[in-house]
């Protein structure tokens, strides 16, 4: 009788040379699932380590190894002379119908089991992120601008000298020289009136905006919205359950006095004041006053968006909400990722004194804190000037990609697209003033990545304005002028 | 008539030279506050600008440059020939009770507005953080092994080439060479069976924690939790407003029987079954066996945290409990922030393909994703190899370090400590074997900067045991001998 018989017949643990995996991983695993699956029943004997090696053309040792393990985890009992046998209890061991199936796992499954805040969260519609470079993709800066050599430097500086002070964890509320730099250059810039503490450095809006609604609001519970309005901000407030409420915008921004007679109760309003996403107004000032009693009064909050404030064209930008606030209701949140590059990931949020340690426990428990290393190059790029520097020069260089766009429509595409207000930012959006879908003119555009956005997703309730959200920021004139071409062209 | 006498006295604006803002801001800063607190009242003639910087003592550019601002602002109109008039409408005014009061914003406050569910974020109590580097902090690396200049390479050869690939914004499930350099490593290392898409980048596994909290459970659902257990695992489900039962932990881990008979129908089950968190015992396979029939008859989630099971110095580890699941039922949540270094911010989580899609969308819509450059480096780190032989290193190093706190805990503190399961991981348990309270030699120690942890407050239910959570991978063996000694001294 061949050796062979003293065991199991094998022929399905032949490994593949040449793959990954060494060979006694393979041999394990395949083991392994053949137990599980029941394919090898317990108790049952397998060849000696000698004979199956040879019968699978492997080494004594690949086989040897695999047992080993298969012995340490308790699938196979191994007696000196007696050779191994498959030790898995059957009391342990799955259902006969669930271990046969495949291990393809989701395919046949009914859909996955989500918690109902889950389904929300998994249904959020959030805006496109900035990640390729087309033309009038919205909240691109300017790549080619970047001064990727001093940021660089900035990081290696820390990076060669990364001792225990920037490698173990960091406070939940920021580094603190980031926090201090933030602190002022908000002060003199946008007339935020802080202290450092009060600066959170998060990683981006989106985490600002969706602390502000775990924080501080429960389900059910209503918020005011810019209509149209901010998709990423409608995605927070919705996947945490609250009632969103459209509140519309003219010229002066949001009408404070439909927000007043609409929800009166409302716990919370959204607001971008310096430069309304989308339309690009800016909320005058006595609107802004009559925001601040309304939620003085109403003890609701007002979280200001101040995304792309830095850049104003005509005018000296109005100072923040934040800074006329005396009743400790703005939550001020700005953003990074879009004066550097948008996968920087540092945001920061700036609350009113009471809200710092609620907002500082619940980002240690949500994700921790940002991390080091960038917050110090940060730190440092600020108090060495970089920051500021270059905020100039995008202004100046947003400025004449700002006219070059509005003068390219003003000649290819007048009668037809008709620019909103264009003294801030980084986009501007234009009407179809002759009518038309804005989905039409963007599924005509597709093919031609010029990254133009539609206006009408951007409102919640009827009456929905058809336009194209146009980037101005990250392409050069050039490429701005030909864009308006190729986009007149496919008018239709 | 002396000219001044044109407008309302102001002696209340005398800027200070030699303070950090420039004199035309503090100057337009203290015209509004005078403005908004009704200091100066509306329709108030303010004198010309002449009048005004002759009297304060500074350039007249510098009024010209604040009264322009206001202006822009609506807080004067200027009219060339009769001057400059307070303008800030009455009906837009804060009402004067509260534009009274001082600035500082919380002090006065009632407790501030926070949500039901914001309120169990901010109560959440987490484990400390490894902040201060000091000989038994759990779960801090050996900083002093760290290759700084391998990873600092690994970042400048990115940052240098900073281009457009790697500054527009990321995908929020990660960057995918990194997403695959994790699969190929779990699946070797560790037996996890995935394909790079369930891979999801995340910053920490607290993160992770909190996603699978929110997206895997509703309010007043249970979850099973280890007990004793991790303080940051029960912060993520009670801040979610889950159910947490405790169950109980013996020699051969999780005692499924006892979830089973006190919970059948939670919703999830969080585990450390390669090393249980905090006694160090490792899950077994029949257990392992029992808790996925369970999961997988309840339509419940597992989430297994291998927080630190690369480290493993008897026994080759048992694989993970990923790799038995056959339901699609295993979350798996691994860190580099403990094999790397705390403030790196890079963890992973690894998803049964239904799930796949819906945590992608909630990542993106709570905080984006994680930055693309740290991802970049962390992934050339990987394929490099260079995380592989840390693991090796930092695997000898830590059984020393192991080796010697047992060593020095049997000579020293025999009797009073009693070491648990310490086969593998970054900490060892030592139980007060006659009796005493763990939180009197903590304070005891307290001012030796230790690190010691106290076990206690890990449990939830009544009958917490007493003793101390040592961290033995922070500090050189010498360092562990000393700690040691300083330790037995305090004994009390």
């Amino acid at each position: 009788m061949p050796k062979r018989a003293a065991g199991v017949s094998l022929p399905f643990l032949q490994p593949e040379t040449g793959g990954g995996e060494p060979l006694h991983r393979q041999l394990y695993e395949r083991l392994k699932q053949a137990i599980l699956s029941g394919a090898l029943a317990p108790r049952s004997r397998l060849p000696s380590t000698r004979t199956l090696a040879h019968e699978l053309g492997v080494s004594r040792g690949t086989v040897e190894g695999a047992f080993t393990q298969l012995d340490a985890e308790g699938f196979l009992e191994r007696r000196v002379g007696s050779g191994s046998v498959v030790a898995l209890p059957e009391h342990a061991r799955l259902p006969r119908s669930t271990t046969a199936a495949p291990v393809r796992r989701s395919g046949t499954l009914a859909r996955p089991g989500l918690s109902r805040r889950g389904q929300r969260l998994a249904r959020a519609v959030l805006p496109p992120e900035p990640r390729d470079v087309q033309p009038f993709t919205p909240c691109l800066p300017a790549l080619d601008l970047f001064p990727t050599h001093l940021w660089g430097r900035a990081l290696a500086k820390h990076a060669r000298h990364l001792g225990p002070g920037l490698m173990t964890a960091g406070e939940s509320a920021g580094f603190q020289p980031l926090r201090e730099a933030i602190a002022a250059h908000l002060g003199t810039a946008r007339g935020v009136r802080c202290g450092w503490r009060q600066v959170l450095v998060l990683s981006s809006t989106q985490q600002a905006l969706d602390l502000c609604a775990r924080l501080l609001l429960d389900e059910g519970e209503r918020v005011w919205l810019e209509e149209p309005g901010y998709l990423g901000a409608r995605a927070a407030f919705e996947s945490a359950g609250a009632r969103v409420c459209p509140v519309p915008v003219d010229a002066e921004g949001l009408r404070v006095d439909v927000g007043t007679a609409r929800a009166p109760k409302a716990r919370l309003a959204y607001v971008t004041p310096s430069h309304q996403y989308p339309l690009g107004v800016t909320l005058s000032l006595p609107r802004r006053l009559a925001l601040l009693e309304w939620a003085r009064a109403a003890r609701a909050w007002i979280v200001e968006d101040d995304y792309d404030s830095e850049f104003r064209y005509a005018t000296r930008p109005l100072a923040a909400i934040q800074g006329l606030d005396v009743a400790g209701r703005v939550l001020y949140a700005g953003t990074f990722n879009k004066v550097m590059f948008p996968s920087l990931r540092l945001a920061f949020l700036v609350v009113p004194d009471a809200l710092v340690e609620p907002f500082t426990a619940a980002r240690a428990a949500t994700d921790g804190h940002a991390p080091l290393l960038s917050q110090a190059a940060m730190a440092h790029f600020m108090e060495a000037g970089h920051y500021a520097a270059h905020l100039r020069q995008m202004r100046l260089a947003y400025a004449e990609r700002r006219d070059a766009l509005l003068d390219a429509l003003r000649r290819e595409a007048e009668g037809w697209l008709r620019p909103g207000a264009a003294e801030a930012g980084m986009h501007v959006t234009a009407f179809l003033a002759s009518g038309g879908r804005d989905a039409d003119v963007v599924q005509r555009t597709d093919t031609k990545r010029l990254g133009a956005r539609r206006l009408s997703p951007l409102y919640l309730g009827r009456g929905a304005e058809q336009g194209l959200v146009l980037g101005f920021s990250g392409a050069s004139p050039a490429g701005l002028r030909a864009a308006v071409r190729t986009l007149s062209r496919l008018r239709g």
